[in-house]
């Protein structure tokens, strides 16, 4: 730390580079009359194992505080290579399925002591390499991504620098990589055998963006629980976890003689479903959950606002930015964790979206 | 450069804090033939002007990219005393607006090669302090604070440490600070001018958060322009920004005799002049507008759906969020520049939620 901080007072001496007044441990030291690097355990987070008496610890800080001292997080990076800093990375925060997820991924973070250097980006591959680039230069600790698909390029890089990346919410191929998700399958294959219970007969589905993983394992375990019933696909349309486009989607699938409308249909998330059954009611003229039944997937919010009252799938989403921030920073201090991919159960939410066919109605 | 990056090596080969293998600018140098101040100049953002050929940038490319280095700006931080770091404090997502907010303010500072260090924390200045020491160790070159209230010690210490900051959508008294607002005075004022004109007499008001700003100069605005109508708020609550207790002050306001109940209700924001549509229809048993104009504040996406067409003011978000970031970043690069307080008008945005006032109704 010597050797940096001497620097530092160099450069700062001369005005070139520094415009702010830094006062140095060294400082503190003299003021305190002890040695710069008992100042240096008293404020070293990594080192409360340190001997510090309590005497040298409150001599220390009355001489902190006399002169204004912080200490330099940076130049701490620098020098124990732990910036404490993680790269959160979103490609967009309009669903609030995802704001919820930051907020919480930022408060759990600073709760252990990190912080979160959030990027947004693409949310395919292209255009993230440059973005990547920025993110490995800030010697970030760890990385969480969310919403978000990295190239097996900078999989590789992210591996090679040993810098640990835990995959929120999605997954991809890569074995190197952690990712923490819902039990997608399992959930969209209990919203299946429930419409089936319904009595349904013609059940569509509206799905998300196909690149993503979440969308491919919501329709895989749909279409197993239809088939499971006797039941398949009766039509299908693709929202891209957007909600014009699942609107857009819904005009698609509805707009077709009666007799062959579809009585249910489930949205890949709730952003989109509550869309489709405005789209329903105030464009195409159907009552839900009368004519047709609405089931969508996360539990945003709005999903229990009375005048959705969405039947949905839960995302345990406490439990899951929980598990993502202990696989990291289990991954960061030490390097023998392997990678997995956790799965964490949601639960079936029964609302007024959707009901049972009677007989007469059929 | 050159002590820092000899610092570094000699730590790495203890091996003793590093776990990486790091590639050093002069490795780079060594194996491009170059100067490692050639490989700096390359690498550098602040130095485009600096004379590289491109013949040399060619031969230190390709030397880097074969050893796999990355330049380190976390030294160049600690170098320069610029970190392209800059702390964002928000205390909370779950309102569409702020979730808007982030996500091109996390935008508009990469584009400007700065970066968000993202803090969640109490909306009040008590609990703040803490978070606050732990930013001002990231040596952040600056901050913008939303939706958060600083105390006057911190705002000095801000101030002392030369860290500028921009407060986005709220202000305080200190002048020290920059702040960019919507002019909600005016906007509301609009509001209670339109309600006046569409002949409504027993106009109530739903408050947010009292301590904000926000709420204040609505509030402020609304009465001004009522009483321009010759007209006072009829009854009030407070919502405090949030949809639960914006529904209970809905009904508090609606549970009176028949021929006392508000005929309007301007409720301080979109977020919960949403539930508070929901409770006076599902629970009340009211017709929005029928019965009610029900009109809210910033023009989020929701307020827009057909399901609650809401008429509100809008907040022109990228125009705030553009000025914000211009502002900040010019007294990042210049102390001389003077802190000020920008108001972005926004625009009333009539929709469904309100109707003028017949005869036969009254």
């Amino acid at each position: 730390m010597l050797l940096l901080v001497a620097f530092w007072r160099r450069q700062n001496s001369k005005g070139q580079y520094m415009k702010r007044n830094k006062v140095s441990s060294l400082d503190v030291a003299r003021l305190a009359g002890v040695s710069q690097s008992a100042v240096s355990r008293v404020f070293s987070k990594d080192d409360r194992s340190s001997a510090v008496s309590s005497n040298m610890r409150k001599r220390v800080m009355e001489a902190a505080d006399q002169l204004g001292y912080r200490p330099n997080a940076l130049a701490r990076a620098v020098f124990v290579g732990k910036s404490k800093i993680v790269a959160v990375l979103f490609s967009y925060l309009d669903n609030p399925f995802y704001a919820d997820a930051l907020e919480r991924i930022c408060l759990e973070l600073q709760a252990s002591g990190y912080h979160a250097l959030v990027f947004m980006m693409p949310e395919t591959t292209q255009g993230i390499d440059q973005v990547m680039e920025e993110i490995l230069q800030y010697q970030v600790d760890g990385m969480i991504t969310a919403s978000v698909e990295l190239s097996s390029a900078i999989c590789a890089r992210c591996y090679d620098s040993g810098i640990p990346v835990v995959m929120f919410v999605r997954t991809q191929d890569d074995r190197r990589l952690s990712a923490v998700t819902a039990d997608n399958v399992a959930g969209a294959r209990s919203v299946a055998q429930y419409l089936a219970r319904c009595g349904h007969k013609r059940i569509a589905m509206i799905a998300g963006w196909e690149g993503a993983s979440t969308n491919r394992d919501r329709e895989l375990g749909f279409t197993a629980g239809l088939s499971e019933a006797g039941l398949s696909i009766h039509s299908r349309a693709v929202g891209h976890f957007h909600p014009q486009r699942a609107a857009a989607a819904a005009r698609e699938l509805f707009t077709v003689a009666s007799d062959n409308r579809p009585d249910a249909v489930f949205v890949a998330n709730d952003y989109m479903a509550v869309a489709v059954m405005d789209e329903l009611r105030f464009k195409l003229g159907l009552r839900v959950p009368d004519d047709v039944s609405v089931v969508g997937y996360d539990d945003i919010e709005i999903a229990g606002f009375p005048t959705y009252n969405l039947t949905t799938v839960s995302q345990p989403l406490p439990a899951m930015v929980a598990a993502t921030v202990t696989m990291l920073i289990a991954k960061i201090e030490s390097r023998n964790v392997e990678p997995e991919h956790l799965l964490i159960g949601g639960q079936l939410v029964v609302r007024g979206s959707t009901k049972a066919q009677s007989v007469s109605t059929k």
